[in-house]
């Protein structure tokens, strides 16, 4: 799968990755109206508007990003509706070509962490019928239970042809906390022992671009730490969340890429779903033309990331 | 909320959390057959018969264990019909009158784990209406990011009366692949800075009995490890999985309670939904009588924890 992301990536001359994580106060009054109606202003009702905003947002940027990175806590917190929209998402922006990350984090012991696998990136079987839930293309996991707590994700890889991105270093300001404490015997800081897994355990995954279908979250607002990880971590591809309302620059995230320009995909979230609330973009665009601000965005992120990168 | 749970503990004398983390393997067949038959062999149709069997294992025990630990990934699994039998559990379990400890095991950046917390132990608002979409007592928590990813949850621990478990040392035979590793200037294991941390974070939370309603996930399958933090964390109460069969005994988690017999409560999980498959009950019950066999299993694990204690 990280061939795939890697050739779009390179097909649109586009490292970017839009988060589709809508909460309530994103969405226009028309379509929180038009939802309501429908369904009351209830769990069904606020899960319809995310619904309803994803896919205009998906219309109209899926021809110039080759990802999108929904977030499923801001779906799960409104239960089973929130949940059936967050899985129609996804098999929405997939109809429309675009490879999907599931930002779920889990981490969980080995059985356990086979039901994640199965349900999000494979299939569950009922009496005699396979059925595949969710269908991401790439998840997100959290490492502190250690390999044993990935390796069921790993068969899925190959068969159902996935990738995982398995949190090193994250975005936020105080991820340092724990992830940067010199550990292990080296003393070096945790997030570079975990890096160091993470580059091994994707050895047998790796792809035509020498990236392995298992990578690694490398918060953009971290620059020293991120180029420090491009450098030892060769065939580990980057997810990159952090630049925009998280405060990280197009400069503070150009170490992520190697030479080739390749090795990151960068994420964005706000900043593309809600640049309609966003003065600048406001001055151009009605509540309703909201979609439009969000694709004028990606095209100015594409823009600045690509300054970056020169 | 820590303190209703030692309440309940003290007045049951059993500190057992009975895991609720079915699988359609472990259903007896007439279950099975009614959901399918109500809803086919589809994704509903098994959430359907984890509904069935959660509610005749609850009915059957609920006099005799404080608290019920529903594990969402094996409901999570299903999709949204899934989620829906998770949240119908919790309900239930409550109604009962059982803690419930929603096994989540969740990690995000501050302003995504608020969208956990309010989903998950707080209240979501959709216009005008408030919804507290899960409901659960406790939930467990992934910390490699930091406190802040976990602060978000603190004001709902007294305006909800709500407590957490976060993950210190895990139960799985690996987990010392990263959380054993020597960390920070005094190159202690890494579960135990983590362990000194939640014992500080959870300092502002403490109840009657001197514990927080800030616990930690401390696996019974390493003694030792265990027996050291409960001298280290005074007030940090242990939710202890790895039980029977996982492969602990009694004795191996005997070190987890502290003097006076408390400041752990230890889970089971198949050991006790499935116990009508192992030999020992099948012989006394039907698989129709599948719930007296957890029943059964349930004073069979108070009396081995009891000669374990004494």
């Amino acid at each position: 799968m990280i061939d795939l992301l890697v050739d779009k990536i390179q097909a649109l001359q586009n490292p970017t990755v839009v988060g589709l994580d809508p909460r309530l106060s994103m969405i226009p009054e028309h379509i929180r109206q038009q939802a309501f109606e429908t369904y009351g202003q209830t769990l069904k009702g606020a899960s319809e508007a995310f619904w309803l905003f994803n896919k205009e947002i998906i219309d109209a940027v899926y021809d110039l990003v080759p990802a999108v990175k929904p977030q499923v806590a801001m779906y799960e917190m409104y239960g089973a509706d929130g949940v059936d929209v967050f899985i129609r998402t996804i098999q929405y922006a997939k109809e429309k070509g675009l490879v999907v990350i599931g930002d779920i984090k889990r981490s969980d012991i080995a059985s356990t962490a086979q039901a994640y696998a199965d349900g999000h990136i494979g299939e569950v079987t009922v009496g005699e019928t396979a059925y595949a839930p969710y269908q991401e293309d790439f998840i997100t996991l959290n490492p502190y239970l250690g390999v044993e707590s990935i390796e069921p994700y790993f068969p899925h890889l190959t068969k159902y042809d996935k990738g995982l991105f398995i949190l090193v270093k994250t975005s936020n300001p105080g991820s340092g906390e724990i992830q940067d404490l010199p550990a292990g015997e080296a003393g070096k800081p945790l997030y570079e022992v975990v890096g160091g897994l993470v580059e091994k355990w994707g050895e047998p995954f790796r792809g035509r671009y020498g990236y392995s279908d298992i990578g690694a979250v490398v918060g953009a607002t971290h620059p020293e730490q991120g180029s420090r990880l491009r450098e030892i971590l060769p065939h580990t591809f980057f997810l990159v969340p952090g630049y925009g309302a998280q405060g990280a620059t197009a400069q503070d995230l150009a170490g992520c890429f190697d030479q080739n320009g390749l090795g990151a995909i960068v994420n964005s979230s706000r900043g593309i779903m809600a640049a309609w609330q966003k003065d600048s973009y406001a001055k151009m665009f009605t509540p309703e033309e909201f979609a439009q601000a969000s694709r004028a965005a990606v095209l100015d992120m594409k823009e600045d990331l690509h300054k970056a990168m020169e």
